[in-house]
Parts: C-alpha cells; sequence; structure tokens
C-alpha cells in the first residue's frame, strides 16, 4: 500500500518533536521534510539522539515555496501567524494541511483578532474544519485545512460537549480549572521556564483570560450552550499531560452515564472511568488517550467532570496523527497504539 | 525572660517534624519532650539529620499520663482520634494545648461523627477556638485549646472570608479548587504516596466529599455566608505548597481591593498582592506566609482568587506557632522570619 | 504465525508491570496468565488504568504447580528466593524461563549466598544463562533458563566489556559511579520510597557494598579482566534511568572507538555516540536503547565512560523481551520500536 | 553594635539573590545597594515576591566607581571577567570584597586564562584568599579580597583535605564524581536549563574537563596532594544540592575517623556522619552545612568519601557570609542557623 508522504513546518519544538516521534512509528507515513528555525541543516538525530537509527532526517530552512513540493500532507508546528502564512503558500499544491497553531481554530476573524492580532488569512477560516473526531469526524474526512484544537479546549471540550448535548446544563457559569504540564508553554528559553523556576512549584497564569477561552466557547455554543465559561490554566512541574477540573450547574441531579455514553461509547481513543473514579495524567502519557471520570454532588445539581490527556498527545500532535488517520480513511488507531508507561 | 516550656506529641511526621524545625528556631521556646510512635527511643539527629547539632532530643514513646509533666504548652501531631484523647488527659495539667488534628476544628459533633466516626470528647469541642490568628486573634487569647487549621481550609478561608465579610458575594456556588504537595498526605508507608506513583503525575482526590469541606462550610458560615461550597482538592508532585483557585460569584463588579485591605492590611503573615497579579507556592514555602492575588472578569459578575501558602506552614506548623505567639502574648513573627529560598 | 504462549510472575512491581507493557504491544507474544500477590482477583486495567482497553487480564494468585501450565514461556518478575522456588516448578513443564531476579546471575552459589543467603536450587545454577544478548547471543537461543541480569550491572558491563574484551585497560581499579532512577528501587511501601523523600534529594546507598557488585565482577572476568571494581549506586528523583560513570585506567592513552565498534557496531539497541558525546537518560527512557559515550583524558592514560539505558528497559524488561526475541528467533527488534519521548 | 553596610553586585541570579536572603536575615548587615543588569530600577520584591515585607530594595544599575560608595563591604555575583572588572575600581575605595565568580580562585594566572582567558587584573591574584573558612581561616581575617570557592571544588575539597593533610592518599587518581541541582547552572534563559530538558533527567557535562578542576587541584596541592584528579559533574533534576561521590586510594587500610576529626572537630557547619553513613543533600539544603560520611573497602585500600552542601549555601552564598563573619570577627554562625526543611 503507497504510504501518505508527509511535510512538518516546525519540527523541533516540543509540538514538532512529539509529532515527528508519532509520525515515525506510523506504518503508513513516509516523512519527507521537516523545518526548523533553529536547527536547520543539523540531522534531526544530532539534536535530539532519542531519533538515532529510528529517523534518519536532515532538518531544513523552511521554504514556503517548496514545503509542500512532492508530498501529499502538510503538518504545521509553526507558532500562530507564521503557520497561516506558510499555509496559504502550501494550498497553492494539492495537500491536506494539519494546523497545530490558533491560525484556523476559531470561526470569526474578528474574535481572532482580539486575542492574536490580525489574521493573515481570513478567506480561509470558513474553509477550516475543528479537528476534534470525536466530535467532527464526518467533516475532517471532507477537509483541506484541519485545525487541531489546542490543548486545554481538548480536555474541557472532551468532558463537557457530551453534558451539553445532553440538554442538561443548569444555569450559572461553568468553570473550567486546568493544571498543564510545562511543555505546554513550549521549548522556547525563557527565564520562566527554567528548571529552576517550574520545579516545586505552581502558579495560575491568565487567570480568566486565557487565549484558549474563545476556542472552548466557541465549541460550546457550537453544541448548544449557553453559559457562561470561567478558564483558569494552571502550570505544573510536570513534563507532559493535562488535568482538566470542570465544574458544571445541572438542571437537576442526574446520572452522567447516559450522556458520556451517547458521545463516545464507541470511541478508541476516550475512555471513561464512569461515576467515582478520576483519571491521572500518568495513565495517558505519551498516548493519544483521554480518561474522563465524574460525580454529582448530590442533592446539589452540581457535576464534577475529571479529564486527564497528555498536552502533546490528544491535545496536539497525537489528536493530528488521529485527523491524518481519519482525513485518509485509516483505522484511528493507526499508528497510536501506545501504552503509557508506568510508572 | 523565661521561655516557654513544650512537649510535642507525634513529632516525626512532617508536620510533627517541620513544628520541631520551627520550635528549635524559636527563641522564647524550650522544647522539653517530643514522641513519636516509630521512632522512640532513638535521637532525632538520627532519624532526621537535618537536626544535627541544632536540636539535641531523644524522641519519647508517647506516655498521655506524664506528656504535660512540667511544661507550659502541649503541642499535638497525632492523627485525629488519638489526639482528642491524649488532649484530655493532658489538660488535667495546667496546659494550653495546640492540636494538628481536626479532632477540635468542628464544634457540631454530630458534623464531626459524620466525617471522622464518634467524637471521643465532645464536651470539649465548645472550648476550642479554630485558630487562624487574622480571624480569632482575641478569642485564641484566651483559649486552652487551639484547633490549629486544616491545610485545604486555611488556603480557601483567607480567600474567602474577606469576601463574605464585604457583603459582596452573589448567587450559586463557590467553587474551590486547590492543588496541594505530598506531605500533605503524611509520612505512612502508603503505595500511594512512592515516588514512582507521584512524580510526572497529577489527580483529584476526594472529589466534592473531601474531610475540609466542613472546616471551610463551618467558617464561611461564622463570617455570615451562604453559598454552597464546592472543594476538590488535587496532589501535585511537588513536596510543599498549597495553592487554591477560588472561583467566587458577586452580587456587581466591583474591585475587591477594600475587602482585602479591611480584613488584612496590618497583618504580617498576609501579603496582598492586588489585582491581577496572582501568587507561587514557591514564594511563600517554607514560612508562615500567604500571599493572595486575585481578578474580577468584569463585566462577569465573577472574582477569582487564588491564594498559596505552605502547608506546613501556614497550613500547619507554622500556624500553630503564630498561634503560640499570639495566645503568650509575644510578637506574632517570632521565630517566624523565614523567607522562602528562591530558587 | 502462532504465537508464543506466556505467564507472568509477579507482574504489577515495576518492573512487572513494565514487562506487561512490552508484552502487550509484542505482536508475536499471547499474555495467558499473570500473578500478583497484592491485587490477586483484580482486572489489570482496573489496578494500573494505563492498560484499559488494551490488555484484558484477571490477575492471578501465584499457583506454582500451574503457572506453567499451556504456555511456551515463564517470566518471573517475582523477587530473589520466590523465584527460585517457583521456577523449579515451571521447568517440570516445557517452558523457556526468563527470570528478572538475581536467583540465577551469579555461577558461584558461595558467592550467592554470601549476597543473598542459601540458594534454593544451585543445581540449577549452569544451566541458566546471563542474558545479555549482545554478549552471548548464542548462549541464549538454546538455554532453559536465562538469568535477566540486575540494571546496573547492564549499564556498567555494556560500558566496560568491550574495552576489557580489547586488553587496554590498566592498572587500578575500575570505578562504577551509577544513578538510578526511583523505580529501580521497586514498588514496596516503603518510608525511604516516599515522594517526599526522595524528591528534591539524592543519596548513595550500599556504598561499595551493593549486591550487584558479584554480578558486574563475575562478568568483567569472564571477560578477562583482573581489576578491582568499585560501585556505588545513587538514588536519584526520576523514574526511570540509570546514568553510570565509569573511570577506567588505560595500559595507555588509546581511541576507545575501535573497542566500542567491535563489540556493537551492528547491534540495534547499542548505540555508540562516540568520544566527547554523552548520553542522558531521557532519550533511552521507555526504550531498550543503550547509548554510550567516552573520553579519554589525554595525556592521562584514563577513560571516562557514559552509558544511559532505562532500568525498567534494557536493564529489566526491555532485555528480557530481547532476550525471548534471540531466544525464539525472531527479530530483535520485535515490539522494541519504541522511540523515547522528548520532552 | 553597627551594622556592617553591604553592596551586592549581581544581586538577581540565583546565587545573588540567595546571597541576599541570607544578608537579609543577618542581625549585624545592613543591605544598601544591589544592583541587577536585567532589573535594574525594579523592586526587588517585585522580581521575587519572597522578599515581600522583609527587604525593601530597589534594583540598581551597576555603576562601578560608585558600588564602593558608603560601604564597608562589597559582594560580587557577577560572571567572571565583569567581576575582576568592578572588584578593581571597588578596591579604590576602603572596602572588604566577596567574590563568587572565579576571578580570584586561582593563583596562577597562566591557570586562570588556559581556563577563562586573559585575566582583567593578574597583580591583585596574590592578595586573594581562597575562602574556605575551615582551612584558610586566620588568612580570610586579614584579607581584602576573599575568592568564595567554587561549589563543586568545596563538596570535593572538604571530602578530601582532611585525608591528604593525613598523609595517608596512596598510589592512584582521585576520582570526584559529583552531582549538583540545577540552580549551580544559573539563570540565564538557555533551552538546555529548561524545565522540560532537566526534569527525569540526568547527564554528565564537561566530562574530565570542568573548569572547577583548576581550583580543586590547586587547592589539594597546596595541602599536599600529588595524586592525579578526575573530575566529573552531572546535572540532576533538583534545585539546589550537591552530593560529592569521591573514591581516594589509600596507603593501606585505616579508619578515617581521626582524619576527618582533626579537620573538623570543632567546626560549626561541618558535620561528621562517621564511617558507614551517607549525608543526602535534603539535610543541608538552604544551610551553610556539609555532612560527610565514609567507608573504607577492606580489605583494599580504597575510601570512598560522600559530601553534600548545597551549592548556593555553604558552595556560595552561604560561605560568603560564613567568610563575612570571619573577617569581621563575628559568630561565624551569626545569621546562619537555617535548619533544612524535611520534607
Amino acid at each position: 500500500m503507497s504510504k501518505i508522504r508527509v511535510a512538518v513546518a516546525g519540527g523541533t519544538g516540543y509540538m514538532g518533536v512529539e509529532l515527528l516521534r508519532l509520525l515515525a512509528l506510523h506504518p503508513r507515513v513516509d516523512i519527507r521534510r521537516a523545518t526548523s528555525e533553529q536547527y536547520a541543516g543539523e540531522r534531526l538525530a544530532d539534536v535530539y539522539p532519542a531519533f538515532r537509527d529510528r529517523l534518519d532526517l536532515r532538518l531544513e530552512e523552511l521554504d514556503r515555496s517548496r514545503l509542500a513540493e512532492g508530498v501529499d500532507v502538510v503538518f504545521s508546528g509553526l507558532p500562530h501567524g507564521a503557520a497561516a502564512a506558510t499555509i496559504v503558500e502550501a494550498l497553492k499544491s494539492d495537500v491536506v494541511v494539519f494546523d497545530l497553531s490558533a491560525d484556523f481554530r476559531l470561526k470569526d476573524a474578528a474574535e481572532f483578532q482580539r486575542w492574536y492580532g490580525a489574521h493573515p488569512a481570513p478567506q480561509l477560516l470558513a474553509d477550516a474544519v475543528y479537528g476534534i473526531p470525536e466530535f467532527a469526524r464526518e467533516r475532517i474526512r471532507r477537509a483541506r485545512i484541519i485545525a487541531v484544537p489546542g490543548c486545554y479546549p481538548t480536555g474541557a471540550l472532551l468532558g463537557l460537549v457530551p453534558i451539553v448535548r445532553a440538554g442538561i446544563v443548569g444555569d450559572g457559569p461553568i468553570v473550567v480549572d486546568s493544571k498543564s504540564g510545562a511543555s505546554g508553554a513550549g521549548r522556547a528559553a525563557k527565564t520562566e521556564l527554567l528548571f529552576g523556576e517550574i520545579q516545586e512549584n505552581v502558579r495560575a497564569y491568565s487567570v480568566g483570560r486565557h487565549r484558549h477561552l474563545p476556542e472552548i466557547e466557541q465549541e460550546l455554543a457550537a453544541a448548544g450552550c449557553r453559559s457562561d465559561v470561567i478558564f483558569t490554566p494552571h502550570l505544573l512541574p510536570i513534563r507532559r499531560g493535562i488535568l482538566s477540573t470542570l465544574y458544571v450547574p445541572l438542571r437537576q441531579v442526574t446520572d452522567l452515564a447516559p450522556a458520556f455514553a451517547s458521545s463516545f461509547a464507541s470511541e478508541p481513543f476516550v475512555q471513561l472511568l464512569g461515576e467515582g473514579k478520576f483519571p491521572q495524567v500518568r495513565d495517558v502519557r505519551g498516548t493519544n488517550l483521554a480518561q474522563i471520570g465524574w460525580t454529582v454532588l448530590d442533592p446539589k445539581p452540581l457535576a464534577i467532570v475529571v479529564t486527564a490527556i497528555d498536552n502533546l498527545g490528544k491535545g496536539g500532535s497525537g489528536q493530528a496523527v488521529q485527523d491524518l488517520n481519519v482525513r485518509f480513511g485509516l483505522d484511528e488507531r493507526t499508528g497510536l497504539d501506545q501504552i503509557a508507561a508506568v510508572p
């Protein structure tokens, strides 16, 4: 069977290198090209010795006009702004694009501008599909641009959309309190990301006003939600993983199992732990899995849902590969059969 | 000036050893006795080499009838149940008791029973003072039993009571989402507390139903709060520290600074970072400090307050020493002048 | 192609669960049975949720007389002593045994007794093969008992045997200074293994007198070494990985590359970084790889060799699976194609 | 009693901020000035909120010509090169200088040049005293420039000098294998110091050729040692602390206790754990203590000595304050009475 030929733009940030790891393990993918601003000209295995003997690749400078040459798929791990500019150019070739930045996640250019500045290619926003396969599988199958969702939104939406769809959300705001590993902040050399600043520490940031909020709001609204969403991310001293604790007012005390089963019963990457059981990030680390547990505080009509994902897995590169599998009609599990290492 | 003679029951758990550390640094305290179930007969410095040349003490078996002999003060770091039984006996002598367990925190014996089982000495509950000096200084000055508050309640109450007192809390539940270091779970040899289980991991536990919830509810109610409180603790891979993220519905958008200033303006251990600034646990680690920041999500009438304490400091042994200073008329800062080490 | 039917005794310690993870990913293995003292009767996925939907197995009590029933292979993750007693019984069936304990590593029953107590089945010692495939491939192919080497010895021997074989070791002792993650100490509920004891800490233990020393000495002697070996292990606050820093006196300043190439040039799991480049444990974590770098302190005739392995991978369960592949004539890489996740 | 007026140049790196912490706690010190390249103009407590209400200081730009104005003492936390240039200027005033860089540690300008480049002020090298009080107390009392020793050399020398002085070192090289926390590498925003690169990782660096080697050699030679020294540092995922494992050939098997007692019996900051007991970094963290344990591998004439210090404490700022106390005739323990927090 012929392989899918792939180019990766921005392959040496934490998101990009995880994408290369997953693609290198994917039996139907042929990685033809990877670019790196910082390491152009170097061999991947010299930058990341974990790839030694596993992926023989010389990193290239990004040449937008040639990025899509001879490939079927372009993955972009570039930052927002740079991503859209590159993708506009790539789409002149007959390729499918999977974008890990925020550039094609929001449907509303004005909303995008409010959070990120003017959009470089607003005409393309309508074409892009927000790529959570569990919620948009059919649209992903026909898309040319798949916007791979943000890590926090993925963790929040997997826990909230089923409840919203079930029509059981009550009055009052939904609170999304998320705890993330440091890799979510990327690999830029910033003082605040030093080991000495993060180890033995925890802090909230962008309290109530994080850029991932409009993504969550947009997708919840699309599912029929009219509640306010309050979102606070926290930075933890772990490398990977997001735990999201979701506080949801209900119309009345009710069993949530049917709502979650209705959305996820046959999903290969969503594991329902059930009422009273709660996930840990270690059980999904290095995988494309999401684990979900919940409780209802009977007699109070309030649900607490907890979801765990790997921010670089289901929250990023893993989901991008799942999107690829969906888009190209492969078994969705192809190349995504990792089992989390314990310990 | 004569020293305060002190006995410590249960001195080798994480809370007990932090208490011994603080008392050893306290210029007005003379540690006469410390007991340890696990290490009775051994020298403290052999169990904890950090005390070498600093505190020369042989750990004793707990003998309830003699614990209070020749001392002015008994600190109890014993677990709940054992604490009350020991304290009943100690109070036959003329001592003041500072109890780090839950035994004297709840006023209502029925509520205690619901969470912990039958109370061993319900007749003493009325005598005990819930020992957050910022809220109960005058009562602490006259108390014979000071119930040193739980770590989570301290972090939550310091952020919530000022808003409650200001009469600006709106309808809907208050959400308390807390993140704690592993020392809060104690030093018992349990599989779930192993390094291999906690490192690179995060999990919620006792979701919505943790034993510290009734403490929070009791003290908020005492301050005039009628809201539901939803509380979820999380276990982080850090040794010490609690970050509490508090979501509070307000009657209307309003500036919180006056409320916090009104409660804490002249408090030596509460530091107000102000609107839009948020604390990190590292800045209070090893100290008796609490740092508090907040934001109001204008135009939504909802406040997010973040507090940071050391669970063994202001959330336990530090607060116990502050209580001691209050009770004996010392400057409250005596022995509590640590500055958090950064990094 | 028919699958190799496998039983695992002692499957829920850290070594056992990593073995189950690797075997579950192995395309030619059918896991028929796994025992657990602590969790007998429970489903594996309830104990370790990472196995949900990946390995459906109910853990059994160990019944020595039936462990080998209907299988081709028995893996033992039992502690020393218990392992030998179980293996003696298993060998009454026509099975091949891979033992992760120390019971069959030492050839000399007297030496075994000195370190571990009387051997339960000394008559079997001669049959066992010390299973580092890079050094004993042919013997493993014919063995009934493969003693999977200790984690520290594997890390040390991979760095030392090539130099010994090259006949270039000079006078004076060889120093083996090893740094290990906490999973090497197992999953028993011991105070010294608590998060609060290991995090932000490092300590040496069994200084100069660790039980893995005789293994290192035995295998170096078999390779022709007559030097004293000095060995000190250290416990680090990481979950997995061993870095071994090896100080080797040479007869004269010489290039070590030929010696390492001669031993490992075509080895799939040993990666030579070369002179002046040194490995990190993160690049081998979760894999069966060993990475080796070195330098010679010209003009001093002294080499420093640094090796990195995962103590549960090449230092344990990974090597056990490699041994299985060798023993059953499979491509050695089968089921062992993980790429270390970075970060 | 009048206070010692102090200026700190380079006060916001990890070494500088630890110095400010210790000086702020010192009852005889008045911090008049602190400079910071990165944060000039900001308040210390805004950069490091741990100093809130504890040290009210506005950070200044470094003005070499005025640094020493109105102070008795200048501490320099500047990098090498910049330090010497600043100190030359400071010495035009009547001040005593404590330099935390390498600029005044080596006596031989040629040796300095080999490791660091040309020395900016070689004429001052003879005046400087290498400031380990346990070995140079009398010279420190009369010095104008105290070169505060490097962190690795301090850990190594405290374990080696007593044995060298005792005249019992045998033939063959001494191996110094050191494991350090990440704060030793400073606070510069470098990719290799990011949390994602250090957590769950360990690596050797500058293997056999680290800049601290000549310091160790110089001071051992001054004590009468003629052995080669082999030194390898390792970077651990801890914030603070250095554990040094020292392998020392002896003339014959002998008891080391007299040698250590002879050097350290009455030292307030060196704690001898004795034969067969080994230190952990957690017991000295945040303090100026060194703990030392050892064993002799009878019948082999080889000693293993393990020392633990805090790299920012006895390995840096703590020792600088101890040097200050010595130089100004104060009790050496003044301001250095911290007890390591456990956990």
